[in-house]
């Protein structure tokens, strides 16, 4: 038996001793986090799978994984030691966890039965429960939606048990959890006192007859108090929550992580540290005549059900959401500059690809550390804004591949790299993505390469009026690949935090409405969004060319205001790609203005060959 | 005092009677078609106003009328005999129907607390009710929504008395219902038989649990019948409602209008009729146990109110729209053959137009008037779809312009007659918009002219997957306007029905996420839309050019289903209009495409001067 299957043995004793039939184990943090620190891999624990995306169900007699087409292959391989069934999302015939949930209740009332009536009274008094399934869960680790959608689809008589961690009786070494510390942003990046913040906040709470805010998202804490911490990589948050009042608020966090300085400031903006946990029992004691605002896709499933039930809840989007997508004018003069630096850094690292490709060894990891090396600097750099995708040949048609020592190849003078990457500086986060051609081309490469690259630029020069959605502006940058019958299989574009989640709504760029509301958020002047297009052909190639775009008023007429994208990516696309022949004029010109400009902001920080190099690759065509 | 004022005053006797507080007349039928029969015009019998919108609030002391921005002048004037004041809607400072309510009670309710305790209770006594307010109006002229949005916007405490139509006992000489006698489309016309279309529509009911379906739109129940009538003007349906059970069916509606030989063949589709004003009754006896598909948009408020209690509603849009908006193969045929007729009726009108254009006197209505001539003309023309617009100069700037003796003018040989019209044939129903040059333009017209073309243009040659919907592709029509900060303030395309109504949901093309979801809808291969985006400059002069489209089916790749548009209307557009350098490739490409198309389609039914302009108003430029 591996230890993978021993763990799951312990934690069903535990199941028995609480009557739950069965135990779910996510793979979220208490935050929602795109990302999740070492304390919260329970579901890594208990099956050895290390994918950053699956769910682990344990019954009394069985236990399976459900994990989606990015991980089939590494979770055939990890789960193979153990007993654990592998689940292929989105496969047909494979059953989804309601499915499964149903039909493992189902076998248990038919064997109950086929047994005769006594022994169905013991099972009875052994569950303490007539033909009623109890499903267990940290209700920390999932939101409200995934309980109704558990309630929704199983139609057997089923309870909730979300108060506890079982895991944590079972993972005897567990890492603590993460306790960096909070350093704060400057004025000079925020552009906002936290003060001022918290009084644009109270006012969206009294616009919905709010008194009190529940936060639980670490960007939105992080942006609202102008901190940042080191919790969770690549994305420069802390762990903790905050209940805000309209005079007072309280942030929950581990007191440790807060220089002296710090807790003086929070502590004039009229707020109080408290530990971390201790917003469980406060959040019951909130007066049952206050209206709670609180966002059920935010704040997760324990806490939303621990606010007294005679409050009245305001289940609606964070107004912190809007509030940090709107880059006020400092954070969007920063973000320029940190374009700058990211524009020389992966310029260079252009450069360094093209002259050495051939010459000396390249792999992905060498290339993706070679950027790392450039970006680094750069002054103000901060570290990796995400984890870098450097995926050569075939390896980019996988859309979230990231190098391993094992997948790591080196790099040939022919075909593609991928290149998604971005960094963190003081003046702002950067996503960018380019594909280099670093050699001979097939036609359809090129073909391809052009037409996702007509895509991008059809997008960045979009004039729309002001009401416009990323789903009304979508097929401006997927119609070149429609007319040819291809497609990318992902959003065009999503927002983008300032020294924050990369990945930031509720701007965002997509044609399909989401149930989420987030793709009918109206594109505000100063959102931030990448613009990214892509193709990918399965075990040949993939394309996608990224920039990050800044929402801006352009005009204002007698029928609208009309609004328009600023591209604040400066890095060349690779002119070696493109068949001209497929660009129309208004195209061409697009192109030859972006790289214009592209080679004015970036020249003085070349020279020499590297500048004439420069020169010929930001060319007019 | 006006004959308004009296009537208006007969009706305070009976609101008092029955201590009604505000009594509102709709303009509505009880169907909620677009236009209404004389039976139906309550409204512009007690206030002497014809527009074709607008809502009229009596209480004891005031009388109020709401209309939008088309017919302020017209109302001024035909209020201006009267005591009723008029609401200009949408402008700035003008009340609601609601916040005006509100004022009024609020003032009742300070009169009677200024007037002492006693006389309060004389107020009190009177009403029998305390400072409750009982806000009354026929039900069957409204929708679930419209009390719904009442009783969210009134703070006060209101009630609703809707089951009463008060206008009846004070218009003594009201006009009957109309009966006017249905008529069969035949098997070769609908493709499909009433016992197919009830026996889908079983199916549809069955997937959300219905037992019974209630139907009161009027093509709703015209195309599930296959039958037409003529109860309402361009519309040719006929006044009913139906309750469809799983086995059996009853028609409500007046008996006299079906001939022996459609009753005979209703009932064997297990059709019963029955008197028109009996569903009021039958509704209330439906057994409890049963789940009622009603559709709140589509039924009225007294109908869904006196469903009982107990029945479990469904209130989801009606299947029938989306199975009659997806046109069966016979109907496309069909189709295609109208829009083939009303070519060459439009292209002949054309023809004259351009021919007599300053020789002849044309005026807008004698405009209108010959190309009436010219479709009665073709075979299997039944009337005009909808009211004919023909706008010349400044009047092509006003949207929903229909020129009156009043309004009519000369037409000159300069600039443009925008003239949107349509036709039902037996092979189906068409609306198309030109926009004809007469002479000399000036430069602005010839940029509009070509922007709003280049416009239409790009969404008649979209590619896109399917899932796609109008609020995803109306950027394409609006791209090349609002690149030069120019707009049209209404929707791209629209629905059209088959021999039915031209304006027919749920399918439309346009930017802004409606709250009737109907521009979620996904665009399915069969659906017949309109395209037409516009341009109108206020006092100068309009444009927009219009063609129907329909959706299909192009390819299936590995990246899913792609999707386009056959585009229907056969009709050169006026290449005098056009400003070629304006135009990409593409553009020119499609435009060529289409006129010569058109060219081949409608040159064998031209002959002499006629064949040889048409072939010079066809050529590739």
């Amino acid at each position: 038996m591996s230890i993978y299957d021993e763990r799951i043995n312990q934690l069903r004793v535990l199941m028995r001793d609480k009557n739950i039939d069965a135990y779910i184990v996510c793979t979220q943090d208490f935050h929602s986090s795109e990302y999740v620190g070492d304390y919260f891999k329970a579901r890594e624990y208990l099956s050895g799978f290390t994918g950053s995306a699956g769910t682990l169900v344990i019954t009394y007699n069985k236990a399976a994984l459900w994990t989606d087409g990015r991980y089939y292959l590494q979770a055939e391989e990890q789960l193979s030691v153990s007993n654990i069934e592998l689940m292929k999302m989105g496969q047909k015939n494979v059953d989804t966890i309601e499915e499964y949930l149903t039909k493992s209740f189902d076998d248990r009332i038919k064997q109950s039965s086929d047994v005769g009536h006594n022994s169905y009274n013991d099972l009875e008094e052994l569950h303490n429960h007539q033909d009623k399934f109890i499903i267990g869960f940290d209700g920390r680790t999932v939101n409200n939606n995934f309980v109704q959608h558990l309630k929704s689809k199983i139609k057997l008589n089923i309870s909730i048990y979300a108060d506890e961690d079982l895991v944590e009786a079972v993972w005897k070494d567990r890492p603590l959890l993460s306790a960096k510390p909070v350093w704060e942003l400057d004025f000079g990046y925020t552009g906002r006192m936290r003060e001022e913040k918290l009084e644009t906040l109270r006012e969206e709470m009294k616009k919905t007859d709010s008194d009190i805010c529940i936060l639980a998202s670490l960007d939105d804490i992080a942006w609202l108090l102008n901190l940042r911490g080191n919790d969770i990589q690549y994305n420069p948050v802390f762990l903790s929550y905050m209940i805000i009042g309209m005079n007072h608020a309280v942030l929950y966090a581990n007191e440790v992580i807060f220089s002296d300085e710090i807790k003086e400031k929070l502590e004039l903006a009229q707020i109080t540290i408290k530990s971390y946990n201790d917003i469980y029992m406060d959040i019951t004691k909130i007066d049952s005549n206050k209206n709670v605002l609180v966002d059920y896709n935010k704040v997760n499933y324990r806490l939303v059900h621990l606010i007294p039930s005679k409050c009245k809840i305001q289940n609606i989007q964070s107004p912190i959401m809007r509030m940090k997508a709107v880059k006020n004018s400092i954070e969007c003069d920063n973000i320029r500059k940190a374009h700058l630096k990211d524009g020389i850094a992966v310029t260079k690292f252009m450069y360094w690809l093209k002259m050495n490709i051939g010459k000396i060894k390249i792999t992905e990891l060498s290339a993706a550390k070679k950027l790392e090396e450039l970006r680094a600097n750069q002054e103000g750099y901060i570290g990796a804004s995400f984890a870098p995708i450097m995926a050569y040949g075939k390896h980019g048609a996988i859309v979230h591949y990231s190098a391993t020592e094992e997948s790591n190849v080196k790099l040939e003078k022919k075909g593609f790299l991928l290149s998604d990457t971005g960094g963190h500086y003081l003046e702002g986060t950067t996503d960018i993505t380019r594909t280099y051609v670093l050699g001979e081309l097939k036609n359809e490469e090129k073909t391809a390469f052009t037409l996702v690259l007509r895509g991008n630029l059809n997008l960045a020069s979009a004039r729309f009026k002001y009401g416009v959605t990323g789903a009304n502006l979508d097929i401006l940058a997927r119609q070149p690949l429609w007319e040819n019958g291809l497609d990318y299989n992902h959003g065009t574009g999503h927002g983008v935090g300032y020294v924050l989640n990369v990945h930031e709504g509720p701007n965002c760029i997509g044609w399909q409405i989401k149930s989420d509301r987030t793709n009918n958020t109206v594109l505000e002047e100063g959102m931030v969004t990448s613009n990214e297009p892509g193709f990918y052909l399965t075990d040949e190639f993939g394309i996608r060319h990224e920039n990050l775009i800044l929402c801006k008023m352009l005009s204002e007429t007698e029928y609208g205001k009309f609004m328009g994208f600023e591209t604040l990516t400066l890095v060349p696309f690779d002119l070696e790609g493109i068949d001209k022949t497929l660009l129309s004029n208004k195209e061409i010109d697009w192109l030859n203005k972006y790289h214009q400009y592209v080679y004015k902001m970036l020249a003085p920080y070349f020279e020499g060959e590297e500048l004439k190099w420069l020169q010929m690759t930001t060319k007019i065509i």
